[in-house]
């Protein structure tokens, strides 16, 4: 018997139930997963409600030690800690009161994707030195709204931005929506007649069946619309694919939409970074747009990019999608796509012989450890960054400017002395004064051509191994499942068989994984190539730069190389 | 009749009065200027008693006004505060009573003139990084003691470090020396047979006369010697002339008899820089030692390129002493020399019209501006250089050192990831961030390389800008003299004789001002010259180095230009 603490409305087709505070329900299946129990009301209606809005009483079945595990490992992302802490826990018992009676920490699931590392370092200071303009994001939000009640094709957006928030906080953690890793460990038979994900054995290990030719697109063209008669404004994006070469329009929300699906879709097998923060701001509207659209492109290149996103059906018609119509249609067809959660890895056939649950684990503890290591390495030079960051357009650039208003100051002075042959000296100050103003402008002027795309990169590598966690975090439970065949062949909680069909099943998530890792690996050794050169070029060009102006003031002004006058 | 407040104690040859504390005594004139009175004892005694050691109550005489202006002048330099403030008070009116309730108020002439313009700045950090190392310092002193103990020769050391530091901070103040301008400007004829110093008219207006071989030292070979069985230490330098090439033996306390001698003869119409700082630290016992004696070189230096004082007897035998008796027969004759104070003026001739006395104030009023604001923007360019070289030498590095341990971190992380074809872009980061870890070590060290002149170059003339208040105080004062020659006159106190010759006189004064301004603007023209050119080459120099030491990295290593590598 559990007491139900908020009220939920049941969206159709969806298997879920009504369920009004203070009602009393009668928990029928606490292993559901994902944040889902089933519960059944006074009236014997059965469904799926949110686990955190119901007060459970008792803990039941098989799953229990499990699904703690992964109650607490969710908790931990949604209240913004450190999510690797997970790795450091002894992941048994517990009990999921904490969540139940805090609703409120558990804040929206995207809100905590987008900074799961706390709010140090979170993002380098150019894109946080002015107030948030909230007014054209909170047109965003509005916007969607305007348009359900406007009646957008009546599409049941599940677990979409019309859901409530709580259910888009549920449904946003990869692996815990409805189908817990168990799903697919034990579902009876993988569905057929679906395109499979292949992973073959590559040079470097496992690794996914890369298209001939990569895709790739420009975000670009941001325009200003407005509707109701001007008083909403939002920014159209044109997205141009290198397939078609036909632009399409999307705004944030269609973005954002995309994000929701993919991470539905695929996040229990690959990391599916947050969209650039909706909070991002900017001092002026040009650059808070120039900005938001160049971490839009670096997120669309890096979907585009991953074989398997950049290759399914909903990515597909993001990018190319003819007319609304088609696009409307699309998005009804992928909203209700049922092949989402842990049922991805039903789609993965790997062409490899089976692993040992024990090297499975081997794999997954080490990718927990590199992830965890470069996660610590890469906040550390985005803390170093930013502070740098900071030096070089605040006080070092005022000091070099300060450095030659004393030179000329001086040298003014030196005018005004009334002594002969004064001008080969002031003229010569004056010129470096000036040279150092320079300076100071081209060095507060440098880190948005150097260090911003380090730090770019770093950031979006941050907001990418924030996702490791639960991804990875779906493999371990599936191996805590596994190592318990044997006590649940003898509880006969299943079959000998099941524990056979799980062991190859876990051993294709690994697969799955190593695919995704050496993928990762790739990128980042051509993302960190690509961005340590171009910043070690940027700031040869600096030197260079400041060396030709002192040396040119040096030259041009000639500071006297004769003796002292004599008289 | 006044009172004494502290015992005094006259020194044989010199024209003092013993008194003793509490003691009644007639003041007798209070015309003597420089800090002294003429007063006469209970006994029928008459000599002179330094004033803030008697508690004064009436005023008398024709020059009090005058007099008063002098004292709050001396005053002003004494406690520390700005000597330029003067020129901005009323100069008639005030009493000396402030002088006599506050006698402690009048530190040493030399501290004050350590340290004109207050503590701010007064030095750039090299010279302020570590405890003072007294022990060697107060060695110096005690050094004197004992070598007086030891009966060094006998010789009176009028004014020298010797005498009660009251009379030293009395006779170190330019032009307040027991003969007040009024001493020359009324003196009854110039003494004759004197060596004279010549002022000509050159190009840039009234010059002194000019050697043709410019006189120049080197100060090297610091050697520590020991005295007292090794208890106490001390550092002699070689000073070697190039005039004999011959090096000479000398203790700090020998330049600053040297500088005391200086002072009490040139003082009135040549500024005498400081010498560098007693209290100079340094971190380590070399550096110290290396930085003063760079700093003595620099005092010397200037010495030698000034005409008048290179030339004069006791700096002559401060550089060519032949022997010990030599030096001490030299030592006793100057300390004996009673041409000093205002009088030096007496051996001054310029070749050139007499000046109206309109004429001489507009031109002491237009140096006053000039050294004025110039002191103002080296006190400026201080601040900033102190702070930039904090800067640089402290969080600066500190960042870059961050940034390359950042990135050697992250490169250590990539090494563990096991995937092959990592070691292109570890070897490349790890290599960066060993570049920016030299880059940490180049922008510490860059200060001494260039800033340090800059600053050692304004830090020495904030100390020569310091002396000028002092040095147009005596011709400032000659001028309100002058001033009142009617006034005098028909009050019958000075013969309308005595007024032309006074204006003849303060033209003199003027010229010799003049002289010295334009020596001043030449050298301070060579000078900074010299330094910008220096530090501008050298800051060349490092943004090269850098430029080339970051490409070295970029292409030695080769980030990797290729392609995303596919499977």
């Amino acid at each position: 018997m559990a007491q139900v603490l908020y009220d939920f409305t049941a969206e159709p087709g969806n298997n879920e139930l009504t369920v009004r505070e203070g009602e009393t329900v009668t928990i029928t299946n606490q292993g559901v997963g994902g944040g889902w129990i089933e519960a059944q009301n006074s009236r014997g209606e059965v469904g799926l409600v949110p686990e955190d809005y119901i007060e459970v009483r008792e803990w039941l079945g098989v799953f229990n030690v499990f699904l703690t595990s992964n109650s607490k490992q969710a908790k931990s992302a949604t209240n913004g800690k450190d999510p690797w802490s997970v790795w450091n826990q002894d992941t048994t018992g517990g009990s999921s009161n904490n969540w139940a009676a805090q609703p409120e920490g558990t804040i929206t699931g995207k809100s905590a994707a987008a900074d799961p590392w706390g709010s140090t370092a979170q993002s380098h200071p150019q894109a946080y030195q002015g107030p948030a303009e909230e007014d054209e994001w909170d047109d965003e939000w509005d916007d969607v709204k305007s348009n359900s009640e406007s009646g957008d094709g009546g599409a049941i957006q599940r677990g979409g931005a019309t859901g409530s928030s709580m259910k888009i906080s549920l449904n946003k953690f990869p692996g815990f929506s409805k189908s817990g890793p168990e799903l697919f460990l034990l579902c009876k038979q993988p569905p057929k007649g679906k395109e499979k994900i292949t992973i073959y054995m590559g040079e470097v290990g496992p690794v996914w069946s890369y298209p001939e030719a990569q895709l790739d697109c420009v975000v670009a063209d941001p325009k200003k619309g407005t509707k109701m008669y001007g008083l909403k404004s939002y920014i159209e994006y044109h997205v141009i694919p290198n397939t078609t070469n036909r632009p399409v329009n999307h705004r944030y929300k269609h973005f954002d939409w995309l994000y929701e699906r993919l991470l539905d879709k695929f996040g229990s097998a690959i990391p599916i970074p947050s969209l650039p923060d909706k909070q991002v701001t900017g001092r002026f509207e040009e650059e808070f747009i120039k900005m938001r659209m160049e971490r839009l492109q670096g997120w669309m290149t890096r979907m585009c990019r991953h074989p398997v996103v950049s290759n399914s059906d909903v990515f597909q018609l993001f990018l190319t999608y003819k007319d609304e119509k088609d696009w409307k249609t699309g998005k009804r067809k992928a909203e209700k796509d049922e092949d989402v959660g842990v049922m991805i890895f039903s789609s993965i056939e790997a062409e490899a012989p089976d692993l040992d649950p024990i090297e499975v684990e081997q794999k997954c503890d080490q990718f927990s450890r590199f992830t965890k290591a470069m996660d610590d390495g890469v906040k550390d030079l985005l803390t170093v960054g930013q502070e740098h960051w900071k030096r070089c357009t605040g006080p070092l650039p005022k000091e070099y400017q300060r450095i030659g208003k004393a030179f000329q100051n001086l040298s003014s002075v030196f005018t005004s002395s009334g002594y002969q042959g004064e001008a080969t000296l002031t003229d010569a100050m004056t010129s470096a004064g000036k040279t150092y103003e320079e300076i100071a402008q081209m060095v507060a002027e440098q880190p948005r051509k150097d260090l911003h795309f380090l730090m770019e990169n770093n950031n979006e590598y941050k907001g990418l191994l924030g996702c490791f966690p639960d991804t990875i975090g779906v493999h371990k439970a599936a191996i805590e499942k596994v190592k318990e065949g044997d006590r649940l062949v003898a509880a006969s909680k299943i079959t000998p068989q099941d524990k056979v069909t799980m062991a190859k099943r876990v051993s294709t998530m690994s697969y799955a994984l190593q695919a995704e890792m050496n993928h990762f690996h790739s990128n980042r050794i051509y993302d960190y190539n690509r961005v340590m050169q171009l910043y070690l070029e940027e700031q040869v060009k600096f030197y260079e730069t400041v060396r030709t102006v002192v040396q040119t003031t040096l030259y041009k002004e000639t500071f006297s190389h004769s003796q002292k006058t004599q008289f």
